[in-house]
């Protein structure tokens, strides 16, 4: 079972997937919890070159490029390994972060991201996907605060309003999709969470 | 003017280019040389990742992807800036060892590594390649065993010969080649392309 946890920036993504893999392991489950990009040593480093607020002048179809790359990595050395032995996988962000945010964030078109991310991924999509759904800009005024913001984090509001409208878009034509109210406080996210998971016959 | 050098490992591309580079500048023509994977900071950063011998393990779609993530990089920043100052650039490198290493030595499908560069390249294309023909297989027999031999430079010899034959089926349909018989010495391999830069208009 494979589980891939969306939204933007701010959106509380990784306390929740932090919580659920703790709540999963305590019950017994055998699961691990992964993130994108990075989640294995290639493509870790990957991840540094993206993130690194010192290239500040990537080109964006590098930029996706190496996103694609990471996740081919990611998909061979971690993703399907834990799949082959029956675990169940939680990605925190996934193919449908670089269709948002390369797509519609870098004006890319989410054609062409669809088609390198093909070229890097196969066959392997998520059974299902939560959507933490919460609109942007109150999240990023805070974050953008913190000195430890990312490259991608200290993009403008412009950027991260493409985004979230991006993702909208792109929702109407995914299947297997649940909406999470991220607006909500941390437990009554996790309760949602929860609640998709048994639905899914995952607990 | 944009002009690519290609071939297999060995092939003395490297050497003829800095030859012609000098010749160039000590007869005052406006050129600069650079190299692929890498030629600015970013893209060298990615050469690193690909060439590092501790990355065996990396996946070969990451590979393609890189190389295609390192080019995009590449024109942005060098290429097309010198290029739209008037300069001659001289590339060590460029699509067709993407096609022939990834489509054919990795066996991707030349078409594959076709369009994830069509996204990388956009409409960038040199004016002329020249192809150092050779064939691989003695060069490399010398190269494998130097210390400094890179991660690609370490593949066994069935993978030079696939990107051997891969670069001969892809001159069939590619225009604007220059055939050079790199089995010649170095300066019968740098008067050969003298005559076809003269020939080209180019000196």
């Amino acid at each position: 079972m494979f589980i891939t946890f969306e939204g933007p920036d701010g959106s509380g993504k990784t306390t929740i997937i932090e919580k659920i893999y703790r709540y999963m392991l305590d019950n017994g489950y055998d699961v691990i919890k992964t993130r994108e990009p990075g989640g294995s040593p290639i493509a870790e480093k990957i991840r540094n070159l993206l993130l690194d607020v010192e290239n500040d002048n990537m080109n964006s179809r590098t930029e996706a490029l190496l996103y694609a790359a990471s996740r081919a990595q990611h998909i061979e050395e971690k993703i399907l390994p834990a799949l082959n032995e029956g675990k169940i996988v939680l990605c925190d962000r996934f193919l449908l972060s670089s269709l948002a945010y390369q797509g519609f964030g870098r004006e890319l078109g989410v054609e062409n991201i669809r088609m390198i991310n093909e070229f890097a991924i196969q066959d392997v999509l998520p059974d299902f996907i939560l959507f933490f759904d919460i609109d942007p800009i109150t999240t990023l005024k805070r974050k953008s605060l913190l000195a430890s913001a990312d490259r991608l984090e200290k993009e403008d509001n412009n950027f991260h309003k493409r985004v979230y409208k991006g993702y909208k878009e792109i929702l109407k034509n995914e299947k297997n999709i649940e909406l999470i109210d991220a607006t909500k406080p941390v437990e009554d996210v996790f309760e949602q969470c929860i609640e998709v998971f048994k639905r899914r016959n995952v607990l």
